[in-house]
């Protein structure tokens, strides 16, 4: 019913997933979920750096203090933070050709890692609540103080 | 001042923003930029994708109704939304040899475009409302009304 019911809209969508659910009719290998769930991996920091991006830059002066934009871009932060802890736990792809940045030893210390990431997540929350309303030095040290929760864990399980 | 003050974690965040903000001493080159402007891209509709897809499987019956999740999800895709209409406003790549499904008619058509990205924001928007505290019914409805603004894009504007 669900199909019948469904627009072209929605089976595109369904095209999208496909991977993620794992349920249609071409099963994906072994080897395309390790590669796809590579992919979301990499997708959760390419869009945590791209809303840090303009708030660096205004930490470095090279961008004026725009504090909607950093209040807006805190919130975006906190709600992709969440997604890091799961994105590792969804797919173990020590055993896989993947181009990759994480350290197989992310899966061997999935507990420390899972701990550091809470801690990442809970920083998260933090920095967009100071940037709701704050000032260029409030903002800032908000961004300084997640980031060195995100060092907590390249430093260990990144690739150097 | 910065710099002084920041620690390892904000030095490897900054080498990770260094292609985002365009300003470190080894400038990126147009075709970097064109590259890591489509990454950013795809990483929007990667993780929309990751947040959909235990939706479409609640949808499809295939894994149990969690109203909770549900709506954790349906959150995280109203954050991504406006990102959509940002990453492509950021950077026209037609002229770049890069591997994308984003057809050039987007940047022929920016304005058509953005007004139907402006819709999807809208409907999810809609969709984390309807989807806190909402029935199964309710939810993979607002599911199918936000899946039909993507599908509006996908048809003109995404290769087949």
């Amino acid at each position: 019913m669900w199909k019948r019911s469904a627009g072209l809209g929605l089976t595109l969508l369904a095209a999208a997933m496909a991977v993620s659910v794992q349920a249609q009719d071409d099963a994906p290998t072994p080897e395309e979920l390790a590669q796809s769930a590579t992919e979301t991996r990499q997708a959760v920091f390419k869009l945590l750096a791209f809303n840090m991006g303009p708030i660096g830059g205004m930490a470095r002066g090279q961008v004026e203090f725009d504090a909607e934009l950093a209040e807006r871009n805190a919130r975006r932060i906190a709600a992709l933070a969440p997604m890091i802890p799961e994105v590792f736990a969804a797919r173990d792809t020590r055993d896989f050709d993947v181009e990759t940045e994480a350290l197989p030893l992310i899966w061997d210390n999935m507990g420390d890692f899972q701990t550091k990431a809470a801690a990442l997540e809970e920083a998260a929350l933090t920095f967009a609540e100071t940037a709701a309303g704050g000032d260029r030095a409030q903002v800032l040290g908000g961004l300084r103080a997640f980031g060195s929760t995100c060092g907590n864990c390249h430093d260990t399980y990144r690739v150097d």
